[in-house]
């Protein structure tokens, strides 16, 4: 804690866990890694360490965000089939004291509890000497949870308002739905600047390729943001981190920057318009609007969202090629997954004109004057600015003719088409 | 005549002038040039000599065209004033034998007569020693005559081919208007190139900044093709050659030696279309017309052509700028005088989107964002693409309403902004 105002401060009152919350979460978090100690030496699983990582063994959770992530190590020794059937094992039996739960499949599988009001991931890893020598993903956490641990004391606080800052300004979130910041990334970014206000007035300088390397790396990177893993010298920790997200956070630093205030750190809550509301404004707009709806495929969030933004990009493409100009674009998910599109115009007139190369370029010119000139389709031939003109009647005139007899042709992603 | 096809043949048999017709041109010349000379001593000119120009001096006109360009000449140490008044003068006394005649005011002043038929000019000019000298541009006029006369010896019927397929193609005409091919123009094309086929070939592989020097010339052109004046090589006889009307040119040269057919020395008699038909295009194209209508402004049509083209030119980028994008438009002239538009659009979505610079330029992005994001006409503000954008309502949605307000901010010329 370098410097904080008193507008900071107030926000680090309410988001700051109280006494009595960290003594719940450490009494759950103790007796959940106990017991699942007890769980392995019954079922004699050989060289089993239990341990708590992420913000909640860091200090750096937000009150009333109770996420408890209990990570499993074995020797690395052990066989892959081994690991899961023991990880799976252990969750299994932790289960049975649980409200719900529910086994993942990631890169390996694991258990998601609700656990006394806690959200709780028991995670089975490899316990390997070296971030190098990791065997999955998930072993690089203990590491990264250790690198943290070290240098974050004294500046918990610093993180817990760039979090919620972040959550505010709705670019927290590595998933790929959202593109935006880690909670490895804000502590590694509060690490490297040294306080709250350090990140933001950097951040305002910040372009994109901008580099953060805690330790060097050989690896060129193209991502907006750059934060090399000081654990892991090939990988980016902001490799998730998207335009839209770097720039926006970009942006919301500058103005609490010029202008702070609590609202800064309070989530936008918008009133839901009314019917009437959305036809009025799409009255006022006079553009129009076009939705594709489907049932939303069954498959984890990391896939799903890929191809929903991929197939946004394509029908995007799909209708600039065509003439229709789109002004914003939007996906949604939930068990219907929709894509909605305004657009400047919904309907063109029928005429295109098709350039044809200069009249001089001989060969070229007289190939398209042969193709066009005695089409039954071409509405008229002509020259202009020294180019060859065919007027042709537009395939597609109306947008929804567009999207239903050309959708099939854009890439979905895998799922997406299936659905569809 | 190198070699003639049978179209050609036939063609050169309509339209080349008949012994009769030819015997009534030469004695209606003789005639009027006597008269002019009688004239001149009766009222005690000095110095005056008197003789035919142009095509009926050359034997390159085609038949049913009467124009005869009789051109009075004058020593130059005449004054200018003494010039305008003796040419006035026989002009006049010309005039009492004609069936109509008027007194026009180009360079000099000058008279045109309807005599048995005939359209005749008299013109006053200088008799200079050589081109070099000339006082005013009507002095060149005797020496392309030389020159012509000199040259065109056994190459008239190419000439007499060349202009008709010219004028059926709808390139003939020098006048801005037009922007076409000159009569003196052509007679050079043939005499350079030895034929009218030749030309035609020659043509096919013209490109923009084709040059013929028949001598050389030290000035740089910038027209689209560049026929350097062989009695004047800082001249270009084709400056007022369109590279519509060049490329055109090409287009029919190329089309007529793939397949010669007499028709394209036919002129074009569209036949009109029916107001239904009209209609019913348009109803086909889904396209939108606008019309600027006004009184034709009391000026010459080498005044009032480049003031329609620039006011063409200037609606155009008007509605470009706005959105609304034009397929074709076109001008007319008469009494009144109108500009038509089709355009793609006739009307647009109120929305659009204003792009801001990249977030991360900080002091141009900051002031963007300043200024849009608290103005009341801003229907939203957001990122893309890493930019700011603000969607702001159009000034103008429909055509017709932007016309009506910024046409007297398009650059129109001065009489047509008068008019309008």
């Amino acid at each position: 804690m370098i410097y904080m105002n008193a507008i900071e401060k107030q926000v680090l009152e309410k988001i700051k866990p109280s006494d009595e919350e960290k003594t719940r979460l450490e009494n759950t978090a103790s007796y959940l890694m106990k017991r699942a100690e007890e769980i392995a030496a019954e079922n004699e699983i050989p060289g089993v360490e239990v341990q708590l990582v992420g913000s909640a063994a860091r200090g750096t959770w937000i009150s009333g965000t109770h996420d408890l992530d209990i990570f499993i190590s074995f020797d690395p020794s052990l066989p892959r089939d081994k690991l899961e059937e023991y990880g799976l094992l252990i969750g299994r039996e932790l289960a049975r004291e649980s409200e719900s739960w529910e086994e993942r499949y990631a890169e390996h599988p694991y258990t998601k509890l609700k656990f006394s009001g806690f959200d709780v991931d028991i995670v089975p890893c490899y316990r390997v000497e070296s971030a190098e020598k990791i065997i999955s993903a998930v072993d690089r956490t203990p590491f990264h949870n250790l690198f943290v641990r070290e240098h974050i004391v004294g500046l918990e606080d610093d993180v817990l308002l760039l979090k919620q800052f972040m959550k505010a300004g709705e670019v927290y979130g590595s998933e790929l739905r959202t593109g935006g910041f880690s909670g490895y990334l804000s502590e590694l970014l509060v690490i490297h600047y040294g306080s709250f206000e350090k990140v933001l007035r950097a951040a305002t300088s910040w372009k994109p390729g901008e580099t953060i390397e805690m330790i060097k790396s050989k690896h060129s990177f193209e991502e907006p943001l750059v934060v090399v893993d000081p654990i892991d010298s090939n990988r980016n920790v902001a490799a998730a981190l998207t335009l839209e997200r770097f720039t926006q956070f970009i942006s919301i630093s500058r103005d609490y920057l010029r202008n702070p205030s609590e609202t800064f750190f309070l989530k936008a809550n918008p009133i839901p318009m009314s019917d009437e509301e959305i036809l009025d404004s799409f009255k006022k707009r006079k553009t129009g609007l076009v939705a594709i709806c489907f049932k939303t495929p069954d498959t984890v969030e990391d896939i799903l969202y890929p191809q929903l933004f991929k197939m946004q990009k394509s029908v995007e493409a799909l209708l600039e090629k065509h003439d229709f100009h789109v002004i914003k674009s939007k996906v949604w998910a939930d068990e219907k997954s929709m894509l909605t599109i305004e657009l400047e115009n919904m309907s063109l007139s029928n005429v295109r004109k098709h350039f044809g190369p200069p009249v001089w370029v001989k060969e070229h010119s007289e190939k398209f004057r042969d193709k066009y000139i005695n089409n039954p389709d071409t509405f008229k031939f002509y020259i202009e600015d020294g180019k060859y003109v065919a007027e042709l009647p537009r395939k597609f005139s109306h947008a929804k003719d567009l999207l239903e007899s050309e959708i099939y042709n854009c890439a979905l992603g895998k799922h997406v088409n299936r659905s569809i």
